[in-house]
């Protein structure tokens, strides 16, 4: 049996870093990411792809250049491709992520937020 | 504001029927779909694309030629494209699918068992 039943809670209690994407799962050329989050991150974009939020455990925002989504464990949306956000948590939120595999979590915004796209758990 | 944050419970709420997929978000050319399940699937295959399974209530089962997968509540599989495949669920089990869209429900196997592939709630 070659395939890997992937619970989501022993994956998340391998790390603790936050904003630093860690790939779960590929199915096709898509990565499955879990993160942890906390606080404020960067402006950015994916000029090429959309980008699955769903949060596991906990509340999250993303701020857009025209409002706020506010997102509870059991939530999900679809940032679409090329429109900024800044994702946000007030307290640490558990949320797992669906982009292609490479996808950078910094977007267009390249710096020292930038975390490795490849890294799995 | 045109991103909808889609609340898993409140749209299997929208529906009872089981092995009926439903479309709750599209990201790239990609489904997210809800479908509640109960009783014994079909054998199948898809062709083409992997499939994400993801148990958001319950447990499921996933036979394949060579032994069974269990999925609880947070837990996730990806099955390879071309993998027969067979899923099941003692009691009602509520379920996330990832899969490209216009993937049919039953692959190759189409038959009475096959579920539109474009019905969103």
């Amino acid at each position: 049996m070659t395939i890997e039943v992937i619970n989501l809670a022993d994956k998340f209690s391998n790390f603790t870093e936050h904003w630093q994407p860690k790939i779960v799962a590929q199915m096709n050329d898509y990565h499955l990411k879990l993160a942890k989050i906390q606080g404020e991150f960067v402006w950015h974009q994916h000029a090429t792809t959309d980008e699955v939020f769903m949060v596991i455990d906990g509340k999250m925002i993303i701020e857009l250049r025209d409002g706020f989504l506010n997102l509870e464990e059991g939530e999900l949306c679809v940032v679409p491709k090329g429109m900024e956000h800044k994702p946000a948590a007030v307290e640490e939120c558990l949320i797992l992520l669906i982009e292609p595999a490479g996808t950078r979590n910094t977007g267009n915004a390249e710096g020292e937020r930038t975390a490795p796209a490849d890294t799995w758990i």
